[in-house]
């Protein structure tokens, strides 16, 4: 049993720290491994992009507390997803938005003060509240014990590309790297007929009509549509930035044409 | 047991993966967290505010490593802080400021280079003593066989408000936080009656009178005193940075009247 | 046993995360420490020297992977390596220079699919492969499961300074610490006579002639010549930046003359 972190908290504060000592305070052997906390203050996408990446890769059991909450001391709610044998703790915004696409997940409202810290704040639930449920958890309190069980949280549709003609689509950006490869919201399997077919990606000022199996394919300067692994297809610059080079930023669309 | 880490390093080097090197040496067993290493470099109070912000989070029996340093290799002495049932580690520079002013702290200076690694820079004290220090500490080395008692370590004044009228204040800049948030010196415990009582704080070129108890409550726009999870009262800005708005910085006055 | 990190991914992404995930769901008691994620992006060379500042302080049996990784999917080797009875992991691209500079360090060819995940992206091989085989190594199967020796590793040529004459040289700064520090390619070994007699060292279009036993010992705005935790000379400015005074970078020339 592990429990693992995504939070928008930044390392330069001692919220990460705090978190962590009050699990080890009350779960003291169970390891804690940190995702990231440099999800962008406030990014509810970013973050649920980036859990969505990563949360398989964990052994079954993990617990894993994720925390971008501009809502935070508000009445949304604080909630305990199961998933394919994954926990998931956190704000009830949409951040789990990727997770709930399975039906068979179960949610909870985390409604029982009992597991938390005895003195709330209205500003750091990640410390008062979502990091002792975790610590419980951890020490094998069993869900029902934690909060009741909800059929209502928040879900944020799927950003798919929307097809605008026959053979044209307009996706997305859904992710920069630290690479500045733009991570595009067209999956690999949906269009996986860009290996081998011609096509044309509009990106900004720039357009490409290049496909590259690996970085070390793709031209110096070129532009390339590269089967990143996201999964989801991937615009990148040899040993350099493609988000620089297009100014693009999450949200910007992408025009796909097939020839 | 386990120890933590708080220190001006940063994580571009290699610095704080050796401390974590040199105690798992020693110490195989023991875990490390880390609290952070974004201290901006040479700052000591912020240093003091963030592990005053966040050791009383860590199970009873932990070790906290906090190390900024800009004396290091002079005459400047390591300490060894004992206080409720917690450790600290460091220089001796007023870091410890916080923790030093319960009467009933002892204090070690450590001069006992059999606990230290054989060769001693005179730039990196935090992997040449510090680090063993605390992995000795952790296998059981006692206190006494580490350092002996002293009672001069250097405590920097408490920073409080300073009262310039029966109605007026001028306090201070603690600490700006990811979000931006400025957390004042202004204790919620002592100036309780912001809660109900009309107030105005001066921050820069711009003024509030808003209380919010929560950042879900303040006005978009609008700069609203919070009850941050500090202890402190905050200044913040609806899912925007209060530091940005007002341009200040740890160290700007604050001026409070209360009506 | 226990496993290090160190790599270029930063930590805004899912990355590091990730490939702790996959090490915990192979082998779920081996310790994960990070020497740090923020080499910056595709430098081999920052890579190699934080690899050699740290690796000798971790225990004999650690397991350092060590990730910078431009040529990811294309037809360079991955490798691991037995030296010092530490194991190195990561790509065939000049990182381990310093490591493979000891006659004695094996090499293997990482070359059996069956301990790496089953689906291999072209992009991520930290987490298809290098992740993987350590947590199969620290699970004690053994290196001639996992690769096949070879002889023939890249090494990049050690960055020695270069005699102009009797008594100047030419040599190079290695690193640009977070405080600023330059670290030369003067070592503190072969260039011991900079503690006492007089020198004169240009950096750009400065020059100092002054030698500080410690950064306390450096006067207030004045370069100094210092010997740094990293075993070469090193350019410092008391509580300020010798990079920002200078503006050098990895890779700038630093004449010296003895006097």
């Amino acid at each position: 049993m592990m429990i693992t972190l995504l939070t928008d908290f930044g390392l330069a504060d001692h919220f990460v720290g705090t978190l962590k000592g009050v699990i080890a305070s009350i779960s003291p052997k169970t390891p804690v491994v940190d995702i990231t906390h440099e999800v962008p203050a406030y990014s509810i996408p970013q973050a649920a992009f980036l859990l969505d990446q990563s949360w398989r890769y964990f052994p079954k059991g993990t617990i894993h507390v994720a925390i971008v909450d501009p809502g935070v001391g508000s009445s949304r709610r604080p909630l305990l997803i199961e998933s394919e044998q994954h926990y998931c703790i956190g704000p009830d915004n949409g951040l789990f938005s990727f997770i709930l696409a399975d039906p068979k997940s179960k949610v909870r409202h985390l409604n029982k003060p009992k597991y938390w810290l005895p003195d709330i704040s209205t500003t750091f639930h990640g410390r008062d509240i979502f990091a002792p449920v975790a610590a419980h958890l951890a020490n094998k309190i069993k869900p029902s014990q934690l909060g009741t069980l909800i059929t209502d949280p928040i879900r944020t549709p799927a950003l798919l590309p929307t097809r605008l003609s026959r053979r044209t689509w307009v996706g997305t950006v859904l992710h920069i790297d630290r690479y500045g490869n733009l991570i595009t919201n067209y999956s690999q399997q949906q269009f996986d007929t860009l290996r081998n077919r011609p096509f044309s990606l509009t990106a900004g000022l720039h357009q490409t009509e290049l496909y590259a199996s690996t970085y070390a394919h793709c031209p110096e300067g070129e532009l390339c549509v590269i089967p990143g692994s996201s999964g989801y297809w991937e615009l990148s610059l040899a040993n350099a930035s493609a988000a620089k080079l297009t100014g693009l930023t999450p949200g910007s669309p992408l025009e796909l044409t097939l020839a």
